[in-house]
């Protein structure tokens, strides 16, 4: 391969994310103002598998910057280590690795961003292995992804959890009520810490602290009793009780092999009623955490990434992913992050700030 | 009782409504300024069931018209006439009119403005009957209040609903998805309709029309054979299959005699992904419709409606409730609006002006 | 002509306002599915004169209805019945009305809609004498057209208006200041008077009450006397002090015939500060309330203008706007409505509610 | 004084920033928890002047997490070291630093937080040196405040910001027009840079990069000529053109000795409309940027600031500033970061990044 790049893709994996425009736009702009082609690949991984890619324009990403979503649509159940085919009037799982390799190089692709959470930075790690040139660009509305302190898209989904929060506040106030509202973000709690924080939580449930019922039903009595009669509780869906009580009939949607956790805010309303006598409700706020315009934070964020990206290209720092470290934008090898989860620490600053200003965990 | 009022009384009953402070606002302020004295009524019927009340000063409605929720606090499970009380160690249901009536003479209050929705009107009724002042104030999300066009809270929820759609189309554009979106509304389809219009929904159920789920899933393969891959429905928890099949697991928190209904979002989400094989999520926004800060125009509409309000307590036009009807603020008489429900007529222009851009409604 | 009409053209003029896309999107997508080809004409009236159009298909109105602006593009300085041309090394005014209509009839229209404020509705009714068939569907953001209750993108702007008042609020209250925020509306006080009353204007001066300095300056000592160290002013541009003294700067850009008026929230703030020795300051919000997204309300209103507009062209009710009077959508003859302006009611309920709650007019 | 502080007392200096009564509620909570007693001071210095405080209480600090301003008050023109005084019939400057110690003294306090921007800080340096404990927290819209990447306020702002630039978009693109919107930041760029590149503005002007307008002229007529009819201009109020012309008419609010640099926005509209005849206008964003409710992250932010804050005073960190760098929170002396301003680095990663996607910065 030469040392100037003609012609790149870029495809988004994984789930929804706003920002995820604004990295394309970022990309594609600075790479034809660089003088290389861009290529569009169709619902991500998806897209390399069936060969379905678009040339991108100046035009093409003009005024995208706003939008939620991705113009280049996503799949998270493409997996090109095992892509389901049908065979013989069955489902069989197949290894198609190769072929994507094969289409990237038909397509004259000198190099591919690949816009994902951890599980498509995997996906990333085995074409890179395979000999791809490829740049990550991390994403992931909950901020776990391993080795970056943040990452585009969670700043505005803490933004629609928090205004879920600060609207259900009222509701709670005036009812005298518990609501427990459950929030996105995996194995991770970073979403419930940040919104919870940020709603004024009365309890935070996060999948690093294991919560006591005993403590969470104390801590709404207690509330009652000096007249402030309401409660809110911000639970993570991947918060658990201690002991390791089972809650079912949840499925994260980006796992790979998705395990059923959830329901935590039912479980937590429910108990807390019968414990404590007082009025409860829960709320799952679901997909509307993943969607809508990004923060005026994220497309900064994001298009930050993405010219970090794009100067990756040029500078052939292939198979690295770009990431916010110590306030400062850059890269670190991509098999670092594949398939890795960053939880929040047990000291860390937003939980010391939280309970100082009277929030209880449940621990 | 004399001519001029000396002490009037406010309470709000029901569920949570953004706009009710502005209401209290409105009333208080110019009762205040018109030589009144104001007494806030603490949790709805409870307060006066109870005996709880204060005094209401301009400092105490200062900056709460933006506030959502109740300042007096409400409480939607207080029925005078069906008042539950502990006796020989079980709940028995007594009848507590009379005692609200004692209540209301030992305060001082000359008149009481009330404001809720068809429940709480049901409850002015009877304190009308009994012989106290009452002035209405309808309130309701839902906006299926007999005898008026608008309620102030169906705008902001609208709003609150229509973030949501928006939300959720970014994800269901990228995914190519089916996003089943459940609404408040009851027994009526006004926010689901408003909702679904502003949020260019593909297919909108309300209670007003039996949906036939061959239709639907037919508006979903249609669009997906038409290059949109994606489809999102705005469901009223109160949509019905034609023929009557049971969803069950839902309660109308604020039906006198809770009915069980709904479930409606995963009832049809669950069955749209069978019939089509198109991948499909169910969203139940839930409470967050009830709560936040009151569009602009319900606070308008709010403060008007307390103004009338008090316009009807100097004039003596007691026994009546403030309506808005063909663009003009009047009132009728409060026995005319309890307990009854104002449906979307099948040939409203809503309905019609939805069908004219493509959307279905199942039927 | 033939009954059916083939071919339909869609024009708007005068300046932006939200909620243009959703009537736009409306009327094509029932034209479309009532058989009908349609064409949308460039930059309002300089399209039909300078012949610039293009058709519109279900694809080009797809997903605007939430955009703010005008997919077709709009121009407010073009009439043509008096036209700028360069003859001879200099601009004179040139009436090409007979070219508009010439260009009409070559483009095969059967019938236009029109969609603009009254300088637009004005063109049209000069296109109705010339024998076009034109449905006309009232556009602005001040509310102030003749014969309709309400129009789309008045929601909008009051909510950007009210929006910035609730910001201002914070600092007023911080700082002990006088806070005069000087908001559109041309002649009429509708948005001023709207915003006002939605973000607790503590004064509110419109040009149907010319204000009384010395009343203003009261306003704001009082409310410092009673430990309230602030004000907060929503002013209308048109807002005029008794007297008539002269407040120049300021060109309403839609008129017809530019008139100089205003300045008025830096007049009001100046003079405020040197009767009353308080802190006072003036914002302009300017541009800011013609854009954005359209409201949900907007987005309907806009959408059931639409739909009604369709239904005159399919039925042959040339020559009429859409408006809506008394709570429902009718239409009334577009001459009707022609350069005449709309404003406040002195009796109006919303000022009657807004010094209700204490709120002075300066008078 | 004992180890163990007793009594702490609370001030905010300067202009309005959203995050303040978030800090004011976590010192609180936290001091309260932590046995202390707590004072809020009113009016920032002026109520260290004057004597005027209050006791602070859980209460007094419950719910007003998402209140934009100060529950305290704040003054922007009262320096210690230079207090206006009326003295035979003229006002004269005294120096009342030691009157301020000595008020402290007598309220019993053991340590101040001080919470306020450059200027304020300087008033917190005089106060150290006369030996009282105190405690700094940055805040300013601006960002620009020397030894901490981000202040609490910043991101609301920007917020602020881009809403009206995303709003202003529509119109600009309808009517084919050059928009320039001013916003705040004093002699740094980074609200007009952040908001610049989160609204997709095409040119962005700041004070570090001197713009010459040749080259604006130049980016906003070849937009035009490729098809794209409008130009987003957003410029710092600090921005100056190349070779120093003078911009007169606008006060720095919170400088010490108020500099006119001003009106960058309409200089650079008229000058454009001018040289390119595209139509062009301004708009002055004014006071709206700094209120409002803060942001998710702001709130954030503020309340680990303010756990900080705390965390200085129970450990005898005097004479500190918390700060945020290379992504943790810390602190810095006091003194450090008196009336020191932090400007864009020219290679800062933002301007690259905005380059890249093709946006001018006038040189």
């Amino acid at each position: 391969m030469s040392n100037k790049l003609k012609r790149i893709g870029i495809l988004t994996g994984g789930g929804d994310c706003p920002g995820l425009n604004a990295v394309i736009r970022a990309v594609t702009k600075a790479a034809l103002s660089g003088g290389m082609e861009v290529v569009g690949i169709a619902d991500g991984y998806l897209g390399l598998i069936e060969n379905r890619y678009r040339p991108l324009t100046f035009d093409d990403v003009s005024s995208i910057l706003t939008q939620g979503g991705t113009i280049l649509g996503a799949c998270n159940k493409s997996n090109p280590a095992r892509y389901a085919v049908r065979e013989d009037g069955r489902w069989v799982m197949r290894d198609v690795r190769d072929r994507v390799v094969r289409h990237c190089e038909q397509a004259g692709l000198d190099a591919l961003v690949i816009i994902g959470g951890d599980g498509t930075m995997s996906g990333a790690a085995d074409l890179i292995e395979r000999g791809l040139n490829v740049v990550g660009v991390p994403k992931t509305i909950d901020n776990d992804l391993w080795g970056t302190d943040i990452t585009f898209g969670h700043d505005s989904a803490v933004n629609t959890a928090t205004d879920a929060i600060d609207k259900v506040h009222t509701t709670a106030s005036s009812h005298h009520r518990v609501m427990v509202v459950e929030l996105m973000g995996r194995y991770a709690g970073w979403l419930a810490l940040h919104a919870g924080i940020a709603g004024g939580a009365d309890v935070i449930l996060i999948p690093e602290i294991p919560f006591d019922l005993e403590k969470v039903a104390e801590a709404c009595t207690r509330r009652n009793k000096h007249g402030r009669g309401f409660t809110i509780v911000a639970a993570g869906e991947g918060a658990k009780p201690l002991g390791g009580e089972q809650i079912v009939d949840r499925v994260y949607e980006d796992s790979p092999d998705p395990i059923r956790l959830g329901g935590v805010a039912k479980f937590v309303s429910d108990r807390i009623e019968q414990m404590t006598r007082l009025d409860s409700r829960a709320i799952v706020l679901g997909h509307v955490q993943r969607g809508g315009t990004p923060t005026p934070r994220d497309r900064v964020l994001a298009t930050q990434f993405g010219y970090h990206a794009y100067e990756l290209l040029r500078t052939g720092g292939f198979g690295r992913v770009v990431v916010e470290t110590e306030g400062r934008i850059d890269s670190i090898p991509i098999p670092d992050v594949a398939d890795k989860v960053r939880t929040v620490p047990p000291d860390h600053i937003g939980i010391q700030a939280a309970r100082a200003v009277k929030t209880s965990f449940g621990d």
